[in-house]
């Protein structure tokens, strides 16, 4: 077997290239002649579904119902909310002809589908009694994007986007928040991403919402990435569609809108905080092998073993790799695929009674007696799950930085990556001066701290502690 | 609570209208402002998801592996093998513009996904040891459709195409016949319709397959609706994109490919075997919602009742209608939403110590003791969907008609609804000759029977059985 392993740049000398090579080599996606556009491969395409059944269940359990709405919008329903379409139409895909006649009116491809959702929301909204509703759905979404990349950004978005409609604007943020929370404990606890969350400035939310949630995560390079919303809308878009509801008081009310999405983008950032030089680092809970046995050699014995492993495990999303290529290429490609436990089994080991289990996420090398693999196998999963959220936390932890004044702000963006906190004045003008000056973009406000000094850049009263950093 | 559930037309005075109605007044979709489109909501998207989850799985457990293919395909890749660019360019949707700009080369939303998966495997196969790639991908598809209905035929359809290349023409063309297979048993099993499965003829077979097998389901009105196809292309497409491997006797070879896909179209399929003038009627296997309990009056005992038999099955896609509307609004609720068992759980059945058991395809009232009540329920269950499919196998015999001469035939094609099996030459002309007489389409060639006698169109040698039918 001549099969070669695709190297893999060393992530700290090119991280970008670094980041590019593991997705290739890990075979999470492939390029296409679609530019703009990826081949999601089945390895990566069964991390996505991992991710989808566990948040769909969530969203379930939440009493979300999904629904498939249309994939065109008509220009003229997407002109309806002005800020909405002035934020996305630069960044649409327009069909202009069906077969080999020209539309009457252009369809865009949906960016996002607040205005569908309305559309369908007026037809079924009338009385308290049909509140709330609660959608969602799984689909690809199309933005424009010029410069795209693997996960981060593509023309083509796998994502979900849930839609609700509540008879207050209590009920609504409550929605908003607990979403966000779904989002934010998803990311922590299965993705073991150290995320911080917060709120977005005016500046930086959602085009037609009046809050903006978000979840930020900080990659390797300390360089962040917006990795999920969850947008407050109050009544802007059921006043402008016209959607009213006759209340208990038998008052007619309009109602109040959420929408939250997650994509693809999850994987990237699960890959660019994980993954190492050997390729990528899956945490066990979302991996769709969690465990790989590689026998080594040809021999009956080694395989019982194997399977008597195997089969007492509780998880039974492991793999055993039978082909016939050599032992060393098959860890090196069990490294690269960032399955969490390697175990090799083989007549050395045997002799001692023993097999080796190796863990991807440190690469140490544990000897364990056949009788107790079954049981360390489950542990170390657990362990290993832990420990990256951990390992991940602290890395970030050391770059996060406080600056007291602007200086010390340009300094510590000029020569440290990671995310800078500041006392802010709240208004757009500093915030867009701190990106002219250092190229920092405000990542979200930090809710649950005032600010305790004058806002660093024009000195007047600090009303919010607010974090910065540069993005994908 | 003044709710009202919409009307429905009659199914045997006007059988279109009466799909229309159930399809709206049971909530599986909704109209939207986008033409040719429509919205599936929450209960028909769940029957989706149903359907989704069983394939997904037969899939896997033969092999195949999910991917995500762009959305897109540029003009010149769709160019690329002949037959399928003409049997597919009049029907496609084009993007020219991007945000502002227009693009250099137009982009068709797929109409399917042939040649970006060729694209793929010109990159991924080289040698026999990439071979059988058995990929299938669940997604939108977009095709240009003058007139559309729910379900059937949409200008967006939802639904799952397998493409898989195989080292011998021997291999593939297993490949095609085991997909046939597991949908014919899919259909046959969960969602209890009568299939027939056959060849179709040169005229009616995919653009650019060598082989194209169906199955060919059978409405409530005789009428055929294509259900399924499995294609077997040969090496037309390999050639074109120039895919070759490697193979063990070091000879340069070119692959054999195949392609199978079903769509929502199978939701219309089940409404239009099963329905009935109350409204959908759903085999249990597939139905979000197995059994409905309804309580009448607002008692602890009927509550403690419900919830005692609900926690005893074995199945807990249940659900408890505890909503403020009226019994016999709820009954007529349960109907229409075909809800395969509904319990009626009131005092006055309480005082013999029974609960009432209404079967939703017979609509039969049968009383229980409350302590059989869950294990009756779990029987009715298993009893419904084979009486389904034993209700609309018999009516469908009652359907199908043989004709000895052209003259029979069509008497019958004008008389009767249904399909016609007849001898057939196999020539194109007869095919066509039937068409422009009758209006009646082929429908498949029946591959395990032989002709008996002479075509009975142009009384040359009979070589083929076939079955000709209308078609929605």
């Amino acid at each position: 077997m001549k099969a070669k392993l695709e190297k893999i740049t060393p992530r700290d000398e090119d991280f970008s290239q670094w980041y590019t090579d593991v997705c290739l080599a890990a075979k999470l996606i492939s390029y296409s002649h679609t530019k703009g556009s990826v081949i999601i491969c089945p390895y990566g395409y069964a991390i996505w579904e991992n991710i989808q059944k566990i948040l769909d269940s969530e969203f379930k359990k939440l009493g979300h119902e999904n629904v498939q709405m249309p994939m065109f919008i008509p220009e003229s329903l997407l002109n309806i909310e002005k800020e909405h379409v002035e934020g996305f139409a630069p960044e649409v895909a327009w069909v202009t002809h069906g077969g080999n006649e020209k539309l009457e009116e252009r369809l865009c491809v949906r960016p996002t589908s607040e205005v569908l959702f309305c559309d369908y929301y007026k037809d079924l909204i009338h009385s308290y009694r049909d509140l709330p509703k609660l959608y969602n759905q799984w689909c690809t979404i199309v933005r424009w994007e010029k410069t795209t990349r693997p996960f981060l950004r593509s023309r083509e978005i796998l994502w979900q986007e849930g839609h609700t409609m509540h008879a207050t604007k209590e009920e609504a943020e409550k929605e908003t928040l607990q979403m966000l929370k779904v989002y934010e404990n998803f990311q922590r606890n299965v993705l073991a991403l150290p995320v911080i969350v917060g709120l977005k400035t005016e500046k930086e939310k959602f085009a037609g919402a009046e809050k903006t949630y978000t979840v930020e995560a900080m990659m390797y390079d300390g360089v962040a990435l917006q990795n999920g919303t969850s947008h407050y809308f109050g009544d802007h878009f059921a006043k402008a569609f016209d959607i009213t509801f006759l209340d208990k008081d038998n008052q007619l009310k309009t109602p109040y809108q959420t929408s939250w999405g997650v994509t693809t983008r999850m994987i990237g950032a699960t890959i660019m905080t994980h993954g190492d030089d050997h390729g990528l680092v899956l945490p066990p809970k979302i991996a769709p092998i969690k465990t790989i046995f590689i026998p080594i050699g040809n021999d009956e014995n080694v395989m019982k073993t194997i399977n008597d492993i195997a089969k007492n495990l509780e998880d039974n999303t492991y793999q055993i790799d039978t082909s016939d290529k050599t032992p060393g290429f098959k860890f090196a490609e069990a490294e690269v695929k960032g399955i969490p436990v390697r175990v090799e089994v083989g007549l050395k080991d045997l002799g001692n009674n023993e097999v080796t289990i190796v863990r991807r996420d440190t690469l140490e090398k544990i000897k364990v007696p056949v009788s107790l693999a079954s049981k360390k196998i489950e542990e170390l999963l657990e362990t290993i799950q832990k420990d990256m959220y951990q390992k991940a936390y602290e890395r970030r932890n050391t770059m996060l930085y406080e600056a007291k004044t602007y200086d010390e702000f340009k300094n510590i963006a000029q020569n440290k990556p990671g995310f800078i906190k500041i006392n802010w004045c709240g208004e757009t003008e500093c915030e867009e001066k701190i990106k002219e000056d250092t190229g920092l973009k405000s990542r979200c406000i930090i809710e649950e701290e005032d600010a305790d000094g004058k806002c660093i850049v024009c000195q007047k009263e600090g009303k919010k502690k607010i974090y910065f950093g540069k993005q994908y």
